[in-house]
């Protein structure tokens, strides 16, 4: 069968076979296969769709490109993924939260290019500490701990590498089926027993309504329950950026602090959310609620600061940094951000302060760029707060005095205060498991 | 502006502005642009349509990428073209007629890449005769005799040359908005005030019914009201080859045949037609009716022989050849094709029927390929005719006899004879011309 074969149907709207899909997931893993016909097949899959068989199938596909994992880590092997927002460190959290717990958590994450570092970038804010692992180094650490957090490999999924960077250049990430076979075939090719997803929604996420992130939500465990594995995702809002900091070192100590239990809030609130459900995934409970307990007992308890103690240490990382925030690296300008007005703070414009974090130097506009680990922002206010004129929103963490300077000014506009009352952002939207959707 | 927007606005089905048309059109032509973009774009448009404003943007835009002639040959230059037909070489006949009567015709053509040779290939089976010419040599010749044929400048429409290409291996040729804007922003290009075309229809052409032939019509002739342009469109017939030679001598012998006053049939009908059209264009008649009573008298005069006579001549050409079609190349081996049933002929796979000619090796497979000007095949019956079990339905022109043998089985295959009586097949279905569309 030839690609250019596969293209005409879709194009003429018929959905495709299992061949037709393999042919597709086969030539995006061929060095040899021509761009220019993956593209034109991805804008067709993106006008024409793909029903959920086909979503499945392609996955499957994709995932079958290069190595399909099957961990022996002493217990059904968990992972967790996010669409990606603003100030969203929950990774760093709940690993070692709910491996304090008995779960086993195999967490490969890629480099984020965008507004900030992935959790790979802000781990690596932490001197000595290796996400570049072999896979049996992994499992290894995973068997002995209960939790690793890695860089993906590039044997997982080469099919999906190739369609992922053609998307971007061609117009074709805002697809369903094309986002949750992407994301779905990664964590398939893992080995990941149990899968938690979180789909972030609102104007700056891809998914910008709750009807669309639903049915993103539906694709993926649909395609988990077709590939023998349980998935679980839950819709949560990004209005506002989900932890309080900015940045990579600034996240990392954000996710430190909740462990140490001096940070409570959204942050704490989404992770332990999550959390609940890989630990059910993982046998390890049976309600949403009972979870909670568990990891809250963990945090409490100190357990689950000392799994990232352990973690950072069996990664090679200096584990005093975990113990002593202090350490981390600092910018050299941290700059207030002042309210020019009374009022409540009706809204937070969160893209736009995941743009002034990555101006400052947070985050990657090229796959070339070096992170600086130290520059970001803090916000001190969330939506639904009252606040002063003259009272500080938040700071600025810079390196270079101007661009401080211009970003508290950005950061200023980003945030919009009025006299009118207002109430808290809301954070959970939906869950859908196999069970259904539940809407929140 | 970059080409990503305008992949993205198109995708999401907006209109196109005059800006975003033209920043396609340069990338299209741009050799640095990236082939995976357009291609995208290119699906983007098959799928999400072009209206007519944007189609006329695109095809000016095309053209200007490019030179852009202004001929002055003493008259208004008129140019003829088809979406394609087998057995169709009315060119070769209305392109000497039309000059006959006074008309100034530069008709540049491709060299085809399917069933059969093009019109130049055709031509090319006159030793000597050349067809690329620079374009001042054109300019000259048309001065002088009133015609000329030529393959086209690689300078003309470079953009539309990069997508042409593109479409074939994206399975983006059957866009009525592209092949509306490639056909016609060469035809721009190339200068020609009157643009007569013939828009083949039926389940062997691009278009497969009526009302898609009438709206690539309808198009084509906006573009060129859009471009100051006259153009007049013909929707005809293709259920079975519009003359009785199939190959590139044998269709050369049947343009001279039919100049000569030997052959008539529907290939003198429909180029009497359309060269009627095209003194109308010239200003050289008012009505079909005038125009084809000058062309008849210049046909019966031999005018219109001696024209060609004088164009082959100028082109570097064996006139004799013209005079004495007896010269032209031939095939070793002449095989029989015999009715095996009486009946009638109710239909032929015209299409197949192209396809045991280009088998043959009358056409090109890849731009590589080498056409041999002699094989073919010649049908004695068209639709309609009645026919007696053991009488010869055609003949087969091949240089290898085995692969003559199979052209034998495959034409019989391709005609299809049955006990009911039948009509003749119809030739012409529409005319769209500035003044709206008339059903015939």
């Amino acid at each position: 069968m030839e690609l250019i074969h596969v293209i005409e149907r879709k194009k003429l709207g018929y959905a495709l076979n299992r061949e037709e899909i393999d042919c597709f997931a086969q030539a995006a893993a061929n060095p040899l296969a021509l761009d220019y016909q993956l593209s034109a097949m991805l804008m067709a899959i993106r006008l024409n769709g793909m029903n959920k068989q086909e979503t499945a199938d392609l996955t499957l596909a994709m995932a079958h490109t290069g190595d399909m994992l099957n961990p022996k880590v002493g217990g059904p092997a968990v992972d967790k993924h996010s669409t990606g927002g603003v100030g969203d460190t929950t990774t760093l959290i709940l690993v070692p939260l709910v491996a304090a717990c008995g779960g086993k958590v195999i967490k490969m994450s890629g480099r984020g290019l965008g507004h900030t570092g992935g959790t790979i970038d802000k781990l690596e804010s932490i001197p000595g500490l290796r996400t570049e692992l072999p896979e049996d180094e992994v499992l290894d650490i995973v068997r002995r701990i209960g939790c690793c957090v890695s860089a993906q490999s590039g044997e997982l999924a080469p099919a999906d590498k190739r369609l992922y960077s053609l998307r971007d250049v061609t117009s074709t990430v805002d697809s369903i089926p094309l986002i949750a076979s992407s994301v779905m075939s990664k964590k398939l090719a893992m080995g990941a027993q149990g899968i938690v997803l979180d789909i972030k929604v609102g104007d700056g996420a891809l998914m910008k309504t709750l009807d669309e992130a639903i049915e993103l939500a539906a694709t993926m465990v649909d395609i988990g329950r077709k590939a023998g594995r349980q998935v679980t995702a839950l819709v949560t809002g990004m209005e506002e950026p989900l932890g309080s900091h900015v940045g990579n070192a600034l996240e990392m100590k954000d996710a430190i602090d909740v462990l140490a239990g001096r940070t409570k809030g959204p942050l704490l609130d989404l992770s332990l959310l999550l959390g609940a459900h890989m630990l059910i995934l993982s046998n390890l409970c049976r309600t949403v609620e009972e979870g909670k307990q568990q990891l809250i007992s963990a945090l409490t308890s100190g357990a689950g600061l000392h799994k990232l103690h352990e973690m950072v240490e069996a990664q090679g990382g200096d584990a005093a940094f975990v113990d002593h925030v202090f350490l981390l690296p600092r910018a050299s300008f941290i700059l207030p951000v002042y309210a020019e007005k009374d009022g409540c703070l009706h809204s937070v414009d969160a893209l736009n302060v995941g743009m002034i974090a990555q101006g400052l130097g947070a985050g990657r506009k090229t796959k070339q760029d070096v992170i600086d680990p130290a520059v970001g922002l803090v916000l001190h206010k969330r939506i639904g707060d009252k606040v002063r004129q003259g009272e500080a929103l938040g700071e600025i963490h810079a390196n270079n005095k101007k661009m401080g300077e211009e970003a508290v000014k950005a950061l200023q506009a980003a945030l919009h205060i009025d006299k009118a009352p207002c109430e808290k952002a809301k954070l959970l939207y939906a869950a859908v498991t196999r069970d259904g959707t539940e809407i929140l």
